[in-house]
């Protein structure tokens, strides 16, 4: 290996990881940066970069820089940054977040379905008031994006007895669900869904897809989930779409601006859910020994792990 | 057939079984009764009872009466009426509320381990909260009563990536998990749980069987999910260990006496959830349907779907 490889961690608390990555006996030197000022001071040393939100305009000066390990599923802000070199090679963190997520979307729909709300108050009222409940059997769920996060929304859809529909950029994955559709496809894809979940990575191609024109083929009585990103949705658009009823509500774990900006009128629309990004966390140890195992492959000169098609963005 | 069938349908809105039945074509005369006055007068005219909370003491009067179809899964009310005469055939419905159960149970579970109790009041207050979630993947789930509505909610556990144990009468229903355990070992059953569900018929072998000694032997951190009958738990005893925190929570549908008593201490106790029995609603078309056909198949002297074995009381 010549020189000492040099990996440097940038997260709010990267000495978590450091202790994690030691633990495992790492390969490489770990340097630590938790903030913007420290980054810049440690950029120029680092050849391979394990980070999370890492500040855009430092990649100009880290010149020995090789690869970038995300330590989240989505990298969209990586692989858009111009400052990095075309060269450095970006891996994400996959087959992680599928089974929280799925998690996500389905307590959520579930809490609807039963009426959590209701529930609650009945009980904080010590009010007896039976009611039938509805169901998530029999209703078209439709997820656009079946890599390991869709795959495990279709496979929850499954043991809940729903009708799943897919669209993916690519037809093998139509296998996964009842009918798939392509990314020139939304308008029939949305057309019959009781349920439409975003788990898409963005990228050019995704920006802004879900649109007035796809809120508006939807049923009135339909649902948007968003799980992927905030920006796959117009979401003006969205509100527009949701006060005229298009549809009757959204489940949205993100947003065009995170934190949603305390004016936003989704704090307070009816059918609005809004969550913080928490439905796919990253669990420390989990990403720590993924990193690990890439960093031991590089080290090695081997193939990575969930590496990026930088033209495709994901 | 000789004189014509006559049937007794009795709840609270006859009539729209009634409507059902005569679009499917019954064999049987169709007689309703929306109180227990109605009910007393015709009685006696009944040969075929389909009934929910019949009063057992008119059993008395049910001179004609051969066989009763429960509207619900479960009879311990039905087979406990001394009434009602040893050799009248008793059938419940089964294979319909084991999907709606399995939804009530995982919407519950969810709703805890995703905290939606802080997302909804962070929400409220416009307030970008971000936390780590909890996850029902790993975590060690166990079903008493592996049923057509214990086999439902199995199948969910593995969707969610569970760890599922089972307790059963009958052990040909262990291959279903992977540990089963019978009736006699509750304590080794309910010792590494992270949830127990109880989903038994009520019986004389089943009545207060979670008691102080099953309480105890539970972990700290367990949930109590019931959603079988209320009297598969002593009540009393369940306040004292959740006082104690010999289990964590509880989360319950049924209950001992329905409606739950306004001044039950369970209606505020922290970690309790009180719903009021909505976990496995009837749908009144299938309901209907499963009678109809059971109907048919009494009119032509064929075995009917659903047969409960009084002695074992399910």
């Amino acid at each position: 290996m010549g020189a000492t490889l040099q990996a440097l961690i940038y997260c709010r608390d990267p000495e978590a990881y450091r202790a994690r990555l030691e633990r495992l006996g790492s390969p490489a030197r770990l340097l630590c940066a938790g903030s913007p000022e420290e980054a810049a001071q440690l950029a120029p040393s680092a050849d391979v970069l394990f980070s999370w939100h890492f500040p855009p305009e430092l990649y100009a000066s880290a010149r020995r820089l090789r690869w970038v390990q995300a330590m989240g599923a989505g990298v969209d802000d990586i692989v858009a940054a111009p400052a990095l070199d075309r060269a450095v090679w970006v891996t994400r963190i996959v087959d992680q977040f599928g089974g929280m997520i799925a998690e996500y979307v389905f307590s959520e729909l579930l809490a609807r379905v039963r009426d959590h709300a209701a529930l609650r108050l009945a009980q904080a009222q010590r009010s007896w008031k039976p009611f039938k409940a509805g169901t998530l059997a029999g209703a078209t769920i439709g997820i656009a994006g079946l890599g390991s996060i869709g795959g495990e929304i279709v496979r929850k859809a499954r043991a809940f007895d729903q009708r799943v529909y897919g669209l993916s950029r690519t037809a093998r994955a139509y296998e996964l669900v009842d009918r798939g559709f392509g990314q020139d496809e939304w308008l029939p894809f949305v057309r019959d869904l009781d349920v439409l979940v975003l788990a898409l990575p963005l990228t050019p191609a995704t920006e802004g897809v879900v649109g007035a024109r796809v809120l508006e083929a939807m049923r009135p009585k339909s649902l948007l989930v968003n799980v992927g990103r905030g920006r796959l949705v117009r979401e003006v658009e969205l509100v527009r779409a949701l006060q005229e009823r298009k549809l009757s509500g959204a489940i949205l774990d993100v947003f065009e601006e995170e934190p949603l900006p305390a004016e936003s009128p989704l704090w307070t629309l009816p059918g609005v859910t809004v969550t913080p990004h928490v439905s796919g966390p990253s669990i420390v140890d989990q990403v720590a020994q993924f990193f690990h195992e890439n960093l031991q492959r590089f080290a090695e000169g081997r193939t990575l792990q969930g590496m990026v098609d930088r033209a495709a963005g994901y």
